[in-house]
């Protein structure tokens, strides 16, 4: 079966058509329009609707007995019934992004949270590959979460599942901007790192700026990042005791960082995780497609 | 189809067979042995094999026509490879009870942990009945939880999930017994809140005497009921944020209370639950089968 991903970001719209064994055969990018108005929507259908169209001739000559089955689209957005409900980014709020491209390429279309669709790839293709269940955890302005089992999303009854920034670890802690006190994301996103860095060392401006001082032996950048590490390792053993997937992968862009995050934080986890008798624990590692995430699991949300 | 379900507790051993709509057609309970030695898990599987026996002969007069298909066995324990792992109670450490059973009946047998059974029969036949998912969260000595998905218990890949008394809500706070600080139990337990009550009114030994001065009017019981529901409201606002199941059931001897847990409960997580855009939001209920649960939990996990 061959399947059409999309990743529409704020910057950019890639596509792909991926094969059973999830690899993209064929693949583009273009911008996305920087018109934000009431415009907006459909000229995001007609761009996507088009590059879709594109990739889908392409395919045809190069395999012309099969047929590209459907079209996903990861959207940094909540989704509810195929509409994009807040992508503010991109000026877009209950949204119909789908029945545009559907006109233009005659075939299905759904949506799915950029987020979600990262995870789906990784357990398919990435760093959860053979797993039953795999939560993955993403690392940037705010913390998002996204439970896989058994292959499918568990989406929630509102399909909002997943707001682990929004867990509270420290009931008597800093104020968070959804009303409540001391959660996860606060002190554990890539946002709280670096302002917590550049409370200390006003020349660290942004994650490239800390993970240099800390290369650097920056003591202050180390101390900030014992007491990062703390807490994000205290997140994460929440989840492996509610949860006890088979493994948690870590993704955003400070996970680009690889082994600097991810050793001391499977330390810290392995010391506190509550197992009582077996030896068989979550495995942690770090997200493996990156770039391409988004248009694999775009593509096998359909 | 017909099932047998079994409650091994540490007092008594209680056994039904339910029919496809769960009900108990035919029950009984006997005394568990207080031996405690080697023999015990001998003594054990004879008892339940002798009274599953029972059951079912008088099960054969009442439908000769059909048969009880397999027997399930709710135990107060870890399970694993369908052995009790550590039954501390009844001196069970890695016993398996299961081979006597199945010798005697002549059936399968299977094991669940007690909590889970529990959160099965809430799922089927109780509170969360006609529910997809719902999370069970037992207010006991500790805090037990149990997500049901699907109508499957998500085990986790060690068969622990559900540890949620182990989740972290005050990273800061009091030491657990598992290495941490701030676990959700250590606050929201019915002994915290008992041990929370005694430490300002030395009168109060148990739940029963705290609900009894709260009733009375008791402000020294008031505030410290206040501060249990705020750490309780945390928790259970974690979970929903985490997973945003259809329902949560509330079990555990302190559910008996109802209304007057349930009430103050329901308006704190209503404020605090993180959902951005859906007026759909998980449901808050009592824990209704209570003395049956065990039975027909255990059944249902067959």
């Amino acid at each position: 079966m061959y399947r059409l991903g999309v990743d529409l970001g704020g910057t950019t719209i890639s596509a792909g058509i991926i094969d059973d064994n999830y690899n993209i055969i064929f693949s583009d990018t273009i911008s996305t329009t920087e018109i934000r108005n009431e415009d907006t929507a459909k000229i995001i259908s007609e761009d996507i609707g088009k590059l879709s169209g594109k990739l889908i001739n392409e395919f045809k000559s190069y395999a012309p007995e099969s047929a590209v089955q459907a079209i996903g689209i990861g959207v940094p957005a909540s989704v509810e019934n195929n509409l994009i409900i807040d992508a503010n980014n991109l000026g877009l709020i209950n949204a119909d992004i789908v029945s545009g491209i559907t006109r233009i390429t005659g075939l299905d279309v759904k949506l799915i949270n950029d987020a979600r669709a990262a995870a789906l790839a990784e357990y398919y293709a990435g760093a959860g590959a053979g797993t039953k269940s795999l939560y993955m955890i993403t690392l940037g302005t705010g913390i998002g979460g996204c439970f896989i089992y058994g292959g499918k999303v568990i989406e929630g009854c509102n399909n909002a599942a997943g707001e682990i920034g929004h867990m509270v670890i420290d009931i008597n802690g800093r104020v968070c901007n959804c009303g409540r006190r001391g959660c996860f994301e606060d002190y554990a996103s890539a946002s709280a790192l670096v302002s917590d860095a550049k409370a200390e060392d006003s020349s660290i401006n942004n994650g490239k700026d800390f993970f240099a001082a800390l290369k650097s032996g920056n003591k202050i950048a180390e101390s900030v990042f014992n007491n990062y590490l703390d807490y994000l390792s205290c997140g994460v053993t929440n989840i492996i005791n509610i949860l006890q997937p088979d493994i948690i992968v870590i993704g955003g862009g400070i996970s680009a960082v690889g082994d600097t995050l991810l050793f001391p934080l499977k330390e810290r986890v392995s010391k506190l995780v509550y197992t009582q008798h077996s030896r068989i624990q979550t495995d942690l590692k770090i997200a493996k497609l990156n770039n391409t995430a988004g248009i694999i699991g775009a593509a096998l949300s359909v």
